[in-house]
């Protein structure tokens, strides 16, 4: 495996490769696309097998930040990092500090975030030795409550921003009565939920944590189901808001659902699946562009807007996502192909077809 | 192949790969040890076939230059960048221009110059976008006279010193009527003979060229052999100063001379030549410390410094050679891993026994 002929290498601008002895760091960070702006994007710690993998996860997640900040409207590229080592055996605040200046010898071509296996705290470690994090500064909520410097909740109000807009896009409703399953009720599908349950969707919810669904059920009204059961409900919405590949080919045989809308990332298996969900007459959500409320938070925060100008621009998901519907009706294309091409018309500053 | 684990990133701090999609720029800087200041080291560009070959070569340089630096007693790291690409074909000065906003982005941790397919054109092509640059702004030479930008006399005078200090040790004379066989009449090895001819040595010399011969003959009385015929003369130096691995199992059992001292890089067919050489009889200068003298000259000339700083810095090549010399013979080691040794416990700034 070489780095320039590596499969996810294409369109990359910078690939650096790190070691700090003294601390064990080693770290990478892809730069993917600055046409827009410097390239922000998580850091993710965690125990790849070798730099190989590690490599190959970095390429592919910096790739996708440049087309979410593309379609979010953000003056952002794409870029990513990650740390070989075990989060809980082998993070340091040194080490923190160590992957701070590696973060900084880039010259803020490139701008650090949590992801997996990091935390605000170890940010917070890495702005000792660099200003170029996001993520940490945190002051308000886009409702104008007080920040806990979690973007869950930009992120719950972008998806359901997005899921009102595929809503009347494919069933020319509201959410009232419209009937919603959820796959996962963590910090942003709980969040979702309360959204939906104000506007008055009925809710059918699974989780593999007990506590989050008698919640549900207390709260908000859900019908709880088994975590196997929630692809084959009779319900006019399905939400991945758990782990990735939720749409496959054995879950698209079972759903009923006739709108995909949900906060997970990777819903699709593979790209080819959009293909078919388009053939069985499902409209999907594009994962990349309805999620994108954190990332929007980030930067908002970053740049010192204010909670309206914050909430203004994640209620633009729903925009971009009713302009992929039509595009990819007028085209006959599958939308996750339509989001792409938008996203390289955008950051490539030409017209693409393909 | 992986970054990290490849054979030769051991100890390496930084690696970088970068794409110009603008102007086809691919290329890779490596940068080994900063413990003693930053990473000086040329820039080759090469028609390597992929990224794989580009970054063996690239991280292999760049440790040589780590311990060239170490042992010519430099406030300077060791590093290196390789260009994917035939210099004759695909140069062009906005791939310069890329190149140099590509080492301005490290900030000053790699320093760049002329190397192999790179002049010092697209040097100062690159210095349009960096300050990172060596080798350009040459004013003078080691012995006060005008510099042309080119640093092989002081090269030339620092093996001349170092092969002084080598006789000294193995046959405890002078060079009157020392008996050299020289490999190679280039910029180096022609000034070279020409300090030997002004102190009283006898030169045999051979060359692929027949202007360079010549002029030998007539200017310095040498002696021309043929190219084939210069390892088994019965004389007390041989001075490599062409192509590498001069120093291989066929040409070692040829040698009469007992002192192998020249300006070739890589020198030694392979490090444990080292042995057979020592156990041989004879006393090799190891070719990193005694080629030297173009670093040097490319760093007084970048910190401004003096014709006599430079000259006298030049000339403890041959005190740290006789350093070498001792101890080889105080460990009974070969001298090439005595200077590696020494150079580690230099730059890693403890001592080393291995």
């Amino acid at each position: 495996m070489s780095v320039f002929e590596h499969p996810e290498f294409e369109g990359h601008e910078h690939v650096a490769f790190h070691q700090d002895e003294a601390t064990g760091l080693k770290a990478i960070i892809a730069v993917h696309n600055t046409n827009l702006g410097p390239a922000l994007g998580g850091c993710r710690m965690w125990t790849y097998q070798d730099s190989a993998e590690a490599l190959n996860d970095v390429l592919r997640l910096s790739r996708g930040m440049t087309y979410k900040s593309a379609m979010a409207d953000l003056k952002l590229g794409g870029g990513k990092s990650v740390i070989i080592g075990d989060p809980r055996k082998h993070k340091t605040p040194e080490m923190m500090q160590a992957m701070g200046r590696f973060v900084d010898s880039l010259g803020g071509r490139y701008i650090t975030a949590e992801d997996s296996g990091i935390a605000v705290a170890d940010i917070k470690e890495m702005s000792k030795h660099t200003a170029y994090v996001g993520g940490v500064e945190a002051k308000y909520r886009y409702d104008g409550g007080e920040a806990d410097g979690n973007p869950a909740p930009s992120t719950a109000y972008g998806v359901f921003v997005g899921l009102k807009a595929a809503v009347q896009h494919k069933l020319g409703s509201d959410l009232k009565g419209v009937k919603v399953a959820i796959q996962g009720l963590g910090h942003v599908g709980y969040r979702l939920a309360e959204h939906l349950h104000r506007e008055g969707a009925i809710l059918y919810v699974t989780d593999i944590f007990p506590d989050n669904l008698a919640r549900a059920k207390e709260e908000l009204g859900a019908i709880v189901v088994e975590p196997a059961d929630i692809f084959g409900l009779d319900v006019d919405v399905f939400a991945p808001c758990a782990l990735g590949a939720a749409i496959n080919e054995s879950s698209l045989v079972q759903l009923k659902a006739r709108v995909i809308a949900g906060a997970a990332n990777n819903q699709l298996a593979n790209e080819s699946i959009g293909k078919a969900v388009r053939e069985k007459g499902l409209l999907y959500a594009p994962d990349y562009v309805i999620n994108a409320g954190g990332v929007i938070d980030i930067y908002h925060q970053r740049m010192l807007s204010t909670p309206t100008a914050l909430r203004a621009h994640i209620e633009k998901i729903g925009e971009t996502l009713s302009e992929i519907f039509v595009r990819a009706d007028e085209e006959g294309r599958p939308t996750n192909v339509v989001a792409n091409l938008m996203a390289e018309e955008r950051f490539k500053g030409t017209s693409v077809n393909g």
